[in-house]
């Protein structure tokens, strides 16, 4: 089945309208008509190849929301007309110790909703910036939102379990002293995630003017990270920092705020690296830095039923998809609060 | 009191004799007559100001055992003739959560065997290259190794801490592929250790001629770091890896051996630091890079009880004291199996 899409054929080329082929649904397989992608800043680092293997053309787009239009004959899960999401993983080995965990993101025969291999034309998976999608049911996410917030749902899948899920591993909740560095699509919904969860919440940011934005979003203190007074007032009292920002940053200027055995995870993995940590404040604390890939597939769907619950979305600015390179764009230069979101049916022209 | 001791003046003089002053022993003290003292870089680093905040005289050592030759009116742990040990803690705040929980070692108040602030003469301590040392008795061990071991229980007392607690915080154990890098002072114990609590122990070495040496430790199985399809043949395997390598090197070749939630702790503190290591590796795995710093007064005793208990030592060559200048030499080229341990005897003159 030909639908149309939106992507690109080279790295230094603008994203255009295409037509791909989509499977038909198979026995186990869910066919989901897209109503809205977010568009997540891997989205634009793979279509313009600052990673490394991208595959032509690049379809991106894994933070997907819509309906279910037809379901395999072994599909119990799902049904015509059902509200849905996929996120970051469409396939996976599903023997491996971290699959039998629902640990798919872990897997390292994770597939990717675009940019990885698979038997389907054109032999890599091409993503949500498109009018439908088939996926494997045990990959479809449920949707308990209302629908009238289905488009700022769409975020969740990717911003929200990338966040959701280090938050619920590193044990954030009432008592917890946590930051968030960085307030945008991660970051704003860290906050939204960190708040509910019942934490101490203390948002960094480089910019004295998302302080009340900041707040707005549920962050209990907001510091500016260039402000080393106000740094200071904070050394040695966090349990746990999620660390949101892709660019090479101080990475010591957050450890040193750690408390005894608190960790800071970061979730952006930067184009050229960060300045080294320095051994001592890792050392000295028994602090830990790691990093986090996104969430699980059991995990993705805790976290939209928490979401569900505690009524959060992300903050998103919907666009036309014509509208695709200008929010890249935009993208860079931190322009979006917090989140664009393709309103896919203008996809169809 | 006057004691003779060995010392330096500067970072760029040797170490030489000299007289220092300890205190008369206060209600809670415990005067030692020191038998041995173990030689640690960290003695190397501050005798020539290669960290900062030396304070001179500088007299090292923080590996002590001896006999117990006096104690105050109050104290109740200790008598005359009891043979005890003293590491690199002797004193703290005793009530902030680190000191209530045992974990002096991290206690902001910590007052390190030399080189750190102190009331006594001549304001900053003095360490175990010395005759004698008055300490409160909260911060003396117990040794239940037979008298015969004694010299070669004096690195337990940092080197063995050292390398004990971070094995023991990360739950080294049976069924538990536990990786140490580097085979030195810290390395040795390292695996001796790890082994003894029943990991899978692998130990990394640059030096293929450490091999045998390495199993002889305990090691099951044995890897030159510089051959990258030994590496490779451990990728994502180790639940644990303990590095206690100080010279800058490739952290990356380790992390990527650590499967799903594994963590490797610097134990080590590198002059200049290592190449940043890549967020990827962190990220993909949920991999954790951590520090840790020798251990609590509590866990000391536990795992000089545990040492007693299997047997275990540090593997050692006795010096006189004035052989220590050469010996830091010997130390730079990696020339020693695997702790220099001073008779206190030669002191004497």
């Amino acid at each position: 089945m030909t639908v149309k899409a939106y992507g690109t054929y080279a790295a230094d080329k603008p994203l255009v309208p295409l037509e791909i082929t989509r499977r038909e649904p198979g026995p186990h397989d869910v066919r989901i008509e897209i109503a809205f992608c977010g568009v997540c800043h891997s989205d634009l680092h793979q279509a313009r190849a600052e990673w490394a293997g991208t595959q032509w053309p690049c379809v991106p787009g894994h933070e997907i929301v819509g309906r279910v239009s037809a379901v395999g004959a072994h599909v119990s899960g799902f049904k015509v007309g059902d509200l849905v999401g996929i996120g970051c993983i469409v396939d996976s080995c599903r023997h491996c110790p971290d699959c039998e965990e629902g640990l798919e993101n872990y897997c390292d025969g994770m597939v990717g909703t675009y940019n990885s291999p698979t038997p389907d034309e054109p032999g890599h998976t091409l993503g949500g910036y498109s009018q439908r999608i088939v996926v494997h049911e045990r990959y479809v996410l449920r949707i308990r939102h209302p629908e009238s917030q289905l488009a700022a749902v769409a975020p969740l899948l990717c911003a929200g379990i990338t966040t959701y899920s280090p938050l619920r591993h590193w044990k954030t909740g009432p008592g917890k002293k946590v930051g968030v560095v960085g307030i945008g699509g991660l970051g704003h919904m860290g906050i939204k995630l960190a708040h509910a969860m019942g934490a101490h919440v203390v948002a960094f940011t480089t910019s004295d003017s998302k302080r009340e934005a900041a707040r707005a979003l549920g962050a209990d203190e907001v510091v500016v990270s260039r402000d080393p007074d106000a740094m200071a007032a904070h050394a040695k009292s966090f349990d746990f920092i999620l660390n949101t920002v892709a660019a090479p940053h101080d990475l010591d200027a957050f450890l040193v705020l750690l408390k005894r055995d608190g960790t800071m995870t970061l979730v952006g993995a930067p184009a050229t690296p960060h300045p080294s940590p320095n051994v001592f404040n890792l050392i000295m604390k028994r602090r830990s830095l790691a990093g986090s890939m996104i969430g699980g597939i059991p995990e993705t769907q805790e976290m939209l039923d928490f979401c569900a619950e505690h009524g959060i979305v992300a903050d998103i600015e919907m666009i036309r998809v014509g509208a695709i390179n200008e929010a890249y764009d935009r993208m860079l230069k931190g322009d979006v609060k917090y989140r664009f979101v393709i309103d896919s049916a203008s996809l169809a022209g």
